[in-house]
């Protein structure tokens, strides 16, 4: 496989954007990536979207968004993983660019949401899970990290203001991220006294929809040199795994094997072990799927993923910083782009473009997108 | 770039399956696949679906299929490219595969259109068109192809009649195809008398939906010989190129040049003559397509397309034999399997398991999967 890097980043700010469409949002993405990476092309563009065949009422996003752009005749189409639809785009431009296939593919993720009613979004996120045995029986997706959250709190003793920090941590982050949904602080109080969706989450343990995009160019590495690119950022492991998507049908509902099996295969493929790793944008939809990400990469023992935040272990100065732009809960979750931003986030801390949020000396950084409740797990180191 | 081969494949008959889910179906042309190969496993699966969100209320189809086939923890995710999305799933694999990333991929293309009534199944299908340009004035995917049609018949002196021979053929070789949906030949006079949908198309102009999947198996070229399989067919080009989806919005509404150059890129890829392809799989959608088609891919000239059917060498002893096992005419049209349906065909011909469909000495197919009218072009060129 030839080695393949990041050239250029472009992303939307995460918001209620009533004035763009669906293909404007993408497009402003996919230029500012194109404009940063110094191309006026590209062979390939893979859209990361999940619910545009509802939410828009328009499928097929792959030649709109290629034409939008400037690029009809290349080659366009739209992967889907739910709410890990944007690492999928990744994924298969990597592939495409790592096959000799292609030499220069965009990948895009992007996400309208709040043109619909809620109601409407909500009842379109449940799609992710299994319809048969969880749609069926009116089984929202906060409702099932629900189960989960509540299982885990009384297996392992906590309680729910021990997750307090992950949600401080994402909006404290975020205050510096001008892309970001909610640029504003929280305290431990407000965390605490926030609505109840469904026992014990509420709306803090919880990351908010929004409309958004964000956008890569990926080239070959050894074609960067002639090019006299300084800014790119080695792509060193790509690696997934699934689950099975029902959560009763899991031997352990408390344990993200999948989540463990891709970050496994992802040490082994960097050569590195996780405390190599400076930084996480891990997929932090709930709090609850924030503690377990971190056990299963290996970052905290069973049980454990809320000692991290107590201890500060996650902040910008810690041991293993996490949502560091703000995270899927400050920044915003724009579902099927959402793993696009954590990549595009990435990028800009080993960069070191990410202003008040920059971890220091940051070298090897990882992304971790999650579609279902753990059950479509897309894992990537990137190095300079 | 490494090369690759299909080792396996499966499908099930199109029809109304209202016994069968969607996730079983796509189960069921996999375990084929996967039997027909002599594999037990695979390290990926890529899902070709359209409307499964809308359909079936069920997105996020990857661990679905995966999980139901007992590949739990692979890798599994969905492409989605309207009407072509079966042949972007096939894509994908080829690129998972060419680029070393895995070893044994499975490509397999599902549609369930037949649980929803058909207003909805229109509109879903309009959700291919370009919303704001098209959708929104309430043209449905016929109705834009008979636009087409209308003025190609125009242009090029053409009458409806002259178009009976595309769906004759069609229906005489789905006769002996025993997974097609219309297993029955028809006449100049039911081609003529058929109920008008948009005119000039008519019921015999156009595909019928259904419910249906196919599925391959592939893998690298240089691993065959040590697994001792003996029917592999090699994948010697994999084109694509997407044009703008309104058909108002291109130069030449009766030229499908993102067809034109999808061929010649594979032509070249395979370093061979259209005049050296064997059979050719294309997208019968409408009678006009099929006319379309074949122009675009340099097997007849422009405005002449009808002439090929009219002088019988589209027929399995024609010079340019299409829709060999029924096409998406009579074999059926479960929109995201079409692409895959068609690549189990040229390999069936190939390895000259077709039965009563057999092409004579096959030895080079190709097939051209369509997304939109024309927009979206995936090209492959398989040889033994």
């Amino acid at each position: 496989m030839r080695q393949v890097a990041v050239i250029g980043i472009g992303q939307t700010r995460v918001e209620e954007n009533w004035d763009l469409s669906l293909k404007e949002l993408a497009g402003e993405a996919v230029i500012h990536a194109m404009n940063d990476a110094g191309v006026s092309g590209f062979d390939s563009i893979f859209i990361g979207n999940m619910m545009s065949g509802s939410a828009n009422h328009q499928q097929h996003l792959g030649p709109l968004i290629a034409d939008w752009v400037g690029m009809r005749f290349s080659e366009a189409y739209r992967t889907e993983a739910a709410c890990s639809s944007g690492a999928s785009a990744f994924r298969t431009a990597l592939m495409a660019v790592a096959s000799n296939e292609v030499d220069v593919a965009v990948a895009v993720g992007v996400e309208k949401m709040t043109d619909s009613p809620g109601s409407e979004i909500t009842a379109e996120l449940a799609t992710a899970a299994d319809r048969e045995w969880e749609g069926d029986h009116g089984v929202s997706f906060v409702a099932l990290n629900a189960l989960i959250m509540q299982r885990y709190m009384f297996e392992y003793g906590w309680e729910h203001h021990h997750f307090a920090q992950f949600s401080i941590n994402a909006h404290a982050n975020a205050e510096s991220n001008p892309n970001a949904r909610f640029r504003k602080a929280i305290t431990q109080q407000v965390f605490e006294k926030s609505t109840m969706i469904a026992d014990p989450i509420n709306v803090m343990d919880s990351s908010p929809m929004g409309d958004g995009a964000a956008a890569v160019v990926l080239v070959p590495l050894d074609k960067i040199h002639q090019n006299n690119n300084k800014k790119f950022v080695k792509i060193i492991a790509s690696a997934v795994a699934t689950d099975t998507i029902s959560i009763h049908n899991r031997l352990d509902p408390l344990w993200l094997k999948a989540a463990e099996s891709a970050a496994m295969k992802a040490y082994d493929q960097a050569a590195i072990l996780p405390q190599e790793i400076d930084l996480f944008e891990l997929h932090d939809a709930f709090t609850i799927m924030a503690a377990l990400s971190l056990e299963a990469n290996g970052f905290a023992e069973r049980g454990q993923g809320p000692r991290l935040a107590l201890d500060g272990d996650i902040k910008l100065t810690g041991r293993i910083p996490i949502s560091t732009m703000g995270g899927l809960k400050a920044r915003g979750h724009p579902v099927g782009a959402t793993g696009m931003y954590q990549i595009v986030e990435v990028v800009q801390q080993l960069r070191g473009d990410s202003g008040g949020c920059q971890v220091k000396d940051a070298h090897i950084g990882m992304t971790q997108n999650i579609g279902g409740s753990g059950s479509n797990i897309i894992s990537h180191i990137f190095s300079i």
